[in-house]
């Protein structure tokens, strides 16, 4: 979704190709065979893989609408809350549900929550719609799934994650991100995201609990 | 080091302070309370973390000699490969090393091994000096730790990663990047290096064996 986003935002035409993560096919598989995973981007002759990567390399590529911000600083930034987000809160938000075991459950949250509120002091110091200031920019792509992710898994986990007392303006943000003309109709519905959620978060539950007995 | 690398080769004068893993200062943990880790890079009154994302500062900072390639797919490449070294590689390998587990060693390390494989053909088809070309550039840069630190891990965890038979372009790049000039100076001494892995991997290995009983 996050190479989509930023294809959107900048006007460039592409055509989208499916995968199914259970029956994947021969074309993932031979453009990455390190990773077998989505997403791929195919520009020409040249394969780009990993969404962060993939994310600089069309920045790089269509210098419209620029996504990351001009200063080096604020561009250090962006890529160390996106990291922080993608490895310490999807991570262990995503562990919290998975997990068979109700002390994992809690410890897991908690470390996910300890860097929401890190994410949160980002959002009251930059005062603006978005991390990217009036517009959206690299960080809001890149924390982007929580805006549609998050109501999803706080059903299937029966927790709160996103606490509006909590996190206001985070929440305020997943709003704004999610109504953003670009964004709007190219959430994945609901009640689908539900049922995959649901799946996916069981097996992987077995399978910690497997990789735990050894 | 890579900081100090990227700084050198740019010839930008710094001071560096040396941090204590085991005894952090109030200093560290004040500037880096999400991980708590080295390395941390201030200028100025700016603080910048995690040393893939320090590098892209620096580079974009001072623009004389430049360590990502000009080219956005050749710079994607770069990151690309500089994730899977620090993600497969040095990761497995070091596991590799840590575990008390004869079973686990040898998955991990053939896992490390799939890896360095892809990175060896990266060098064989770009048939230069360093991956950056003749110069050394942001990949070297990131697997600039495999030229002093696999000697000493072969030595700590009694096997072979870099075998000059199955990965003969990695031995010769291990030993072009060792012996430049920048770098040569700024390796820690290997006796050092030896005791500081052995005690760290027993440490390690003896908090995988009590994460695995839960």
């Amino acid at each position: 979704m996050r190479v989509e986003w930023a294809l959107r935002l900048k006007g460039v035409e592409y055509e989208y190709i499916e995968e199914d993560i259970y029956n994947k096919t021969p074309l993932l598989l031979e453009l990455n065979p390190i990773h077998k995973k989505v997403p791929v981007f195919i520009h020409g002759e040249k394969v780009i893989l990993e969404s962060f990567i993939i994310l600089e390399y069309i920045d790089e590529t269509w210098k419209q609408f620029p996504i990351l911000p001009r200063d080096p600083y604020d561009r250090a930034m962006a890529r160390f809350w996106a990291k922080v987000a993608e490895e310490k809160v999807m991570m262990n938000a995503w562990r919290s549900i998975c997990t068979q075991f109700e002390e994992e459950k809690e410890g897991y949250l908690k470390h996910a929550m300890e860097s929401l509120e890190k994410i949160e002091e980002v959002l009251v110091q930059g005062k603006s719609k978005f991390f990217g200031g009036e517009k959206i920019g690299y960080l809001d792509i890149a924390l982007g799934w929580m805006s549609y992710t998050v109501p999803v898994w706080e059903e299937v986990g029966s927790m709160k994650i996103v606490d509006p007392i909590l996190f206001p303006s985070t929440a305020v943000w997943m709003e704004n991100f999610r109504n953003h003309p670009v964004i709007k109709d190219k959430l994945p519905p609901r009640d689908e995201t539900v049922v995959y959620c649901q799946r996916i978060s069981k097996e992987i539950g077995a399978r910690m609990a497997a990789a735990r007995k050894g």
